[in-house]
């Protein structure tokens, strides 16, 4: 058993300040826990209420017949150091403190607190997730910190000093089809800290790739020897916030964590193999990059789908991107011209599919082609969804296109990305005729990206993680 | 009179192989003008059929009572030459070939084609749009290449060498807020070229940004000339097709046009001021930009909304795409100050959204105070949605603070960038909820954009060409 298992497998949790207010962040921690069907007793603490979403509350923590486990915190600040004394008495192991404006205020009296807190809590042996943050996300033991999250677990573990963005990872995430082992959003790192998440997540089975937002980091030395460790087991992927001075200025006033330049961040890529992301799309395109995506060690890449403006700019972004768009080889051109040798010679990487109008070849066998040819490592299907959409039957063209796409990708022999855009269209019946296509994609646990240069650099950064660690 | 209103403004359309196939690419250009109420007549032209789309049908252009201003083609290659011939009969001014498989195959019987057919043309006085291109969309007038293309003119002017692209440009472009002025898909290029088109939209009133998908240019000195002068009186951003070997060579087998290296392209955008986009998304950004926020000359910028981690990232995203995230000048803290002491110190740019919880200050207050105060020049806004929409009534959340952003917004004082994700959900209600708010910045002629990074390196690119050009 490893040390954090106490945060992800507790039997019991009493959620302090759970008020019957719906729109309370109490009450919604209760039913986030409902909703994933925590395995455990759950425990909701009001100084009024007698249920809060059905089940029976307690005054007090001290009031809870049986021992807990884990606490979530939702009191105010000044309560916080007398939670610390009551939940020793109930032999607590483990508080996650949703409460903030702790040291991340700058007001020094707050910054003392927060200290206070950790010493008294190292002095019963019990651990601190947070302060200012919204906790664990656990889907495999029912545990969540809102409405909504996935419950379906999955394999992309995350940490993230910041709740709003672990949200919009989770959220944005899954509708790229992520599903999720677990995840931590710790705040101000008080005690708990990425060192503690990376050292389990890297060891964790159900987890294949790391993903993490962090802001500073407490143990420099710790914390490169760990992500040593973690990038040769798997794929870490890291979005820095505060590479900058005005990022860092605000690091300061929500985490109050000491930031770190953009040089020392370069300098910790090139020395542990972990992979930086600059935004939040880049965190999420790496994971759908990374779990959907088989190994493969070579860049040259085939691309398919759209029509001739689209290949050409899918050759420029692809390249630009580190990939190589290589012309077909002799024999794949030879093979064409078995089928049709008027066209063969005129087909060509990225393969236009406007012009196979009454052809023989069609796009399903030049990617299937493709597909099995030695020279090419790396697939990216265009949907090509605009073109169609001028008419409701327009659909079902894309529709199809996709089926084919995720035929082959089945094969898992490479590598496949396809691109669908967002589909933000005033029309009603092309946004849901695109979202069924998607979850389709997903479904299929198809790597599926907004566009051809976020495929690309994605899975250029990728290759070039599997040749580093390649045995 | 420009030389290229007899492309705008023809008097009459004939639509040569109109089939009755609702399918065909010659029905759908009976169709686009008809849903766009063409201003002239529109003469369907097919062998056999007696109406196609209820309009009476001529067996042959020969057949058409009257002159003809103007030609869509639709016949195969072989029969493109005979079309000339018969079209100077009808006194045509202009014919656009839909037509494609002339030189753009590679095979020299079809480039010596493709030559004779300018060189009839040139005879009888005939300018060609084409070949292997989708033509004219022109909403004042009712012209359109496709069903379901927006009616309403605005104001972008663009011309692309690829029919799909500009497909994908005025789907993704309308659906963040752009309305078009005149736009040329123009394929092969063969009469009437870049040159044109630049020389018309410059001086065309209707049009206040020009945008371009270009892969290779037929006269280079004449371009350069011509975009110098252009990018004096209005933005110019071009996404050039073929900056790479492979990007080439897929130009080659698209419109067989030369391509051009990417440093010549480089070295045109510091000599003429022309705005080059790597990608489909930075056109259509850039056009948002130019079209929706009127023009400053400082790089200061105020982010809004969203919550710590958000605000961390944000202000990296802005600095590193060159804006400057400068702290609250005193006189704004004084002002929060004023308001409420308690926050006033802790709050700070980026603002974040989630501190403000029982303060006195809330977000709009904060914004509009940046919106007056001199030393800001920029804003961005932040709609957070991720986090709200944990529960139905989230949308409301959202709706709200988009609604108290439209409304600074609208102020004009400074341009504003709203940020709102795609909002790629597998719930319907928040697909349709978010669209719906989508649709009410549109309305308000605010630029949108799905990512901080993305808004910022807009705005920042923007700045760029209004100090340019500042008098």
């Amino acid at each position: 058993m490893q040390d954090l298992d106490k945060v992800f497998y507790p039997r019991s949790i009493a959620i302090i300040g759970a008020s019957p207010d719906t729109k309370s962040q109490g009450n919604g921690y209760v039913a986030a826990h409902q909703e994933h069907n925590f395995s455990g007793n759950i425990y909701p603490v009001h100084p009024k209420a007698e249920y809060v979403r059905g089940i029976k509350t307690y005054k007090s923590i001290l009031d809870i017949p049986n021992d807990v486990d884990y606490v979530i915190s939702n009191v105010p600040n000044f309560s916080a150091l007398e939670l610390v004394h009551q939940s020793a008495v109930k032999n607590v192991k483990v508080i996650q403190f949703f409460t903030a404006r702790f040291s991340e205020t700058g007001i020094p009296e707050m910054a003392e607190l927060e200290n206070e807190l950790l010493i008294q809590a190292e002095k019963y042996g019990i651990r601190i997730i947070g302060p200012n943050c919204m906790g664990v996300y656990h889907p495999e033991n029912g545990m969540a910190f809102r409405l909504g999250m996935p419950v379906e677990k999955g394999n992309v573990g995350f940490f993230s000093q910041s709740g709003g963005n672990s949200i919009e990872f989770v959220t944005e995430g899954h509708a790229r089809g992520l599903s999720f082992s677990k995840g931590i959003s710790y705040g101000n790192a008080l005690d708990l800290n990425e060192v503690d998440f990376i050292n389990y997540l890297m060891n964790d089975e159900e987890t294949s790739v790391i993903a993490a937002y962090i802001e500073g980091v407490r143990n420099g030395k710790n914390f490169l020897s760990s992500l040593r460790k973690a990038t040769k087991i798997k794929p870490v992927v890291i979005l820095k916030g505060g590479r900058t001075q005005a990022g860092s200025r605000a690091v300061n006033s929500h985490t109050a964590s000491l930031a770190g330049s953009k040089e020392i961040w370069n300098a910790i890529e090139k020395q542990t193999g972990v992979i930086l992301a600059n935004n939040m799309d880049e965190l999420v395109d790496l994971c759908v990059t990374f779990s959907f995506c088989n190994p493969t060690y070579g860049k040259n890449v085939g691309v398919v789908g759209g029509g001739g403006g689209r290949s050409v700019a899918s050759a420029d972004e692809c390249e630009e991107a580190g990939l190589n768009v290589i012309p077909f080889p002799q024999s794949i051109i030879d093979e064409f011209r078995k089928i049709d040798p008027k066209i063969s010679e005129w087909i060509s990487n990225p393969a236009d599919g406007s012009i196979l109008g009454g052809s023989k070849l069609n796009m399903k066998m030049i990617l299937s082609t493709i597909n099995q040819h030695p020279e090419f490592n790396l697939i990216i299907g265009n949907i090509g969804e605009h073109f169609p959409l001028d008419q409701l039957h327009g659909i079902e063209t894309v529709n199809n296109t996709a089926k084919n796409y995720i035929e082959i990708a089945n094969s898992r022999l490479k590598p496949m990305a396809l691109v669908l855009g967002h589909g933000v269209s005033q029309f009603d019946w092309q946004r849901n005729g695109l979202q069924e296509i998607r979850e389709k994609i997903k479904e299929n646990k198809v790597a599926v990206f907004p566009s051809v240069y976020r495929a690309a650099r994605s899975l250029s950064i990728a290759v070039n993680y599997w040749n580093r660690v390649k045995i």
